[in-house]
């Protein structure tokens, strides 16, 4: 199988949900077309946006199925299976497979916090397992673990390890990945939070998976082509608009959450999908989603609610 | 349905495996058996030193169905319904309950770190859609957060929460809720550490949920019994001798997994079960293993291997 | 010099201030009688609950000073060393000798957080160079690493090191160090909180270092000599008192600093002195302090203001 | 007094010592001149990188003064006045003022973890006592808590506070600082991580504290240069470089301390100055020794010894 050198932006979609175990089937398909409309370089569905730990499989393999046949194509999709057993990975990447996927995603096993060397074992293991080429997701405040970089060093040599998402907001971190990594042509370096999209891409990132890209798609792949093509002027007034959003749709509440929320609840107010989130997480209620309403319409954007 | 009020020992039973996703149903049965013989008061399947978040839920369900075969309501069965999605923890209780099981227990969803008011809505939804009587696990270093005593408070009220499990080895936190909820009828206290157990039962805990009893049963029956009836000089005797057992057994290499390790390792030596561990730990190889072997023989125990 | 197998009950003194550099030496004095009266076996100054950190090198000597001559010899006295200059630490136990202090007690250096080896390399050159016997102080809490048991164990084969404070709370760790250290009569283990001195005594411990002993002296007392005379029934009647304290006094706000403040305020309350916090801590305001003058009031103490 | 409205590269200046309390005058007077003649925009004195927590005020009270006098006005200085004690730090600043610094510099109390609105009492009862402009030090590692955007900017409007240092290598958290007090002319933002001055002087910061530049001060000069000109390819080429020392000289052992090894290690090879680490470290050996001697050769530099 080809590896896949994706350049761009890589949205990771939220789940558009009813309940805790039901899918809004359509605000999935009209947010597929709301973000594909913004002109970004992929998908990456059931990440730590799409709230994927907390879906039951059957509704994670619905999900999967709806999108790709729903993308048909017109850009690659990603698909994260994350999970703590290796075999319900492999069970995850193979659906994905059949549904049309062009690669996977997955984070270290959270719930044991494993040492580099039993890192090493097990992606070597899942790599070795998976139909699809694989992408490193580095999320330590939720694995307990960062995948150092001699660890992300020796999996790179693996043929069917292809790239690794950076959650971390370490930049000293994502630097030492980009100095030993980033001019390979069989290796991609995503970013994670898009507030550092901007100076990853300036400093030789390929790309940003940002969450924000679900409400403001076109702003993401602005920013992605101005760090792309040394704009810096242009990257900082991008950037402003992009720390807005941060400043203002993310922190409603005093919650960890707080950012899974505003990105739900936006979305509801565009009239896109449901803002239902699974448990642990519960939609905001009538004054959070006030301020929320008030935040997108210093933005400019359309509320329909 | 009627709370249970447990007192005891309730050995966290390992998972016997030959393979990442194969059962070792054999060793299963003689584990069983090895462990009943010890006169514990209960058992607990599936939990942290079960290996239960590294498993296949198919796997988890098999083991389920032949330990309570096994046991046939010789003592309760207590499994572990801990995972990130809801769904899944209640429909693993649903099998539990099918099976003969008594309650299960959960710690908090791991992936995600939820607030003490997540906490408190995610157990109240998981209680209210349970078959049996939950028991709350606090385990911090793997969840990432502690069920905070005002959280226990509130949540024992629940008629479908009647214990926790501690495994924080914090003995500040588990004085508080003994303070609180020691004297309550209809709820039980377990301490994790077995190196806590002596000290917990003497203040007022009602048993141990200790991972050697995998091993050596009938030693912490003997020590629930020693602190339950208040002596001493008992306690600190056999202390000495559970301490042998964790400063030797359990902190062969430097692993976080050593426990676990060495556990299933001495397990293997005793000819009770293979050692197998699933992704992401490894057994231990020779020189290891020799090192268990004779920590074992200075405890006099009759290896087979 | 003799080590010391000092036993019991060794309140680590509050340091009362006037001012963020003044010294309040009528409440010192009185402080000091008052604990005195309770039946201590020795006393502790310039710990954390001393807020050493945040004075004056001239206020610490100050305070030394007054105290050793106030209490004159009849009880033992330890004086608080722990500094991130090692030579300021030496000097510091140069002045507490000079007063007439017993004994001297380092927590690591806390500003960058040392190996276990430098840890090791910073103890025996800090030993080496003291003209008292050193006791070790384990705070993890605030200087970010444990001493581990091996490095404990180590240090406690240097001549002028006599013993351990724990203030850590995990058990698991305080019982490792029994287990290796607690037979030995020339070392000793203290624990820190004073929720766990009965248990700790009950496994084998030499006594506490609890700061309620400020407030009740007597109670803590009581507390050891039941625990060391194994009176189990009594142990447990009298820790509900303590976590009577626990839970109330020390918990008011939600501050880190709560336990301190609430000891402050309550004797001042009890007009033993002044309630000032040096920063960067505040004194209660009215509403705290009557939620500390009506916890008082619940546990039968006789305020004054 | 008039706030600094510095810009460029500041370099954290190592303290060249003899001894655990003797400073290496001459090394002192060497290393000044070396940074100087790399064209930097001022000097910090006694921060994290000069050991200031480790060493007796003494000393650093002579250092002070030695490089006050010897750099006689060439670029402004700072001083590192960060303390556990208010009052020292107020003292510490005095003496700075006295020998001629523009401004000093405070990282929060660092042995209790004070909260958001303690933190806020504390800078602004210390930027009231200062004799000199304040610039706030954010060192999650080390004092365990963030100076949290809403802290930052409460403590902005003091008319002594006049700009912040970040150390905390997350991108996230220094981003959101820029957005909301970037364009102040009253108040600056500096970058730690030598690694990110690159991106961070391209998206608005003002400069670097770069430890690096003890060593190389021209390579970090040249680095702002280019950031701040928004020349991007040059700002790639000079981070390889970059990255190339963090990689190497930084990161010889598996110590938390290696950089500041490795720091002073390459000084003494150079012959600028000794390589003697206060306690709780020591200097690196033979073999360690050979290893930075080897990355300084390929990295062009001339060793003397």
């Amino acid at each position: 199988m080809q590896p896949l050198k994706l350049r761009g932006i890589i949205p990771p979609m939220i789940t558009p949900l009813k309940g805790n175990d039901e899918l809004d089937r359509e605000g999935a398909i009209r947010l597929t077309e709301h973000i594909l409309a913004g002109g970004v370089h992929a998908l990456f569905l059931l990440g730590t946006t799409g709230e994927a730990q907390s879906l039951t499989y059957e509704l994670r393999y619905e999900f999967v199925e709806l999108v790709c046949r729903q993308v048909a194509g017109r850009v690659p999709i990603l698909v994260g299976v994350t999970d703590t057993s290796l075999d319900e990975s492999v069970r995850m990447a193979a659906h994905a497979a059949k549904c049309g996927a062009a690669g996977v995603v997955a984070a270290a096993p959270y719930y044991f916090a494993p040492s580099q060397q039993e890192l090493v074992e097990y992606y070597t293991a899942l790599a070795d397992a998976l139909p699809l080429p694989l992408y490193l997701y580095n999320m330590p405040s939720h694995v307990k673990v960062f995948l150092e970089p001699a660890t992300v060093k020796t999996l790179a040599d693996h043929p069917n390890i292809v790239g690794l998402k950076d959650s971390s907001a370490n930049m000293n971190y994502f630097q030492t990945l980009i100095y030993h990594l980033g001019e390979r042509d069989d290796f991609s370096l995503y970013v994670g939070p898009e507030e550092l999209t901007g100076e990853s891409v300036l400093l030789g990132a390929d790309g940003g998976v940002n969450g924000g890209a679900n409400i403001f798609p076109e702003l993401y792949v602005a920013m992605y082509d101005a760090a792309a093509s040394h704009d810096v002027a242009r990257v900082r007034e991008l950037q402003r608009r992009i720390m807005r959003i941060s400043t203002t749709i993310y922190t409603v509440g005093k919650y960890g959450s707080s950012y899974l929320k505003g990105v739900k609840c936006a979305l509801s107010l565009l009239g896109i999908c449901d803002d239902y989130l699974s448990y642990p997480y519960r939609r905001f209620r009538a004054e959070e989603r006030a301020r929320i309403r008030e935040a997108l319409e210093v933005l400019g954007a359309d509320c329909k609610e």
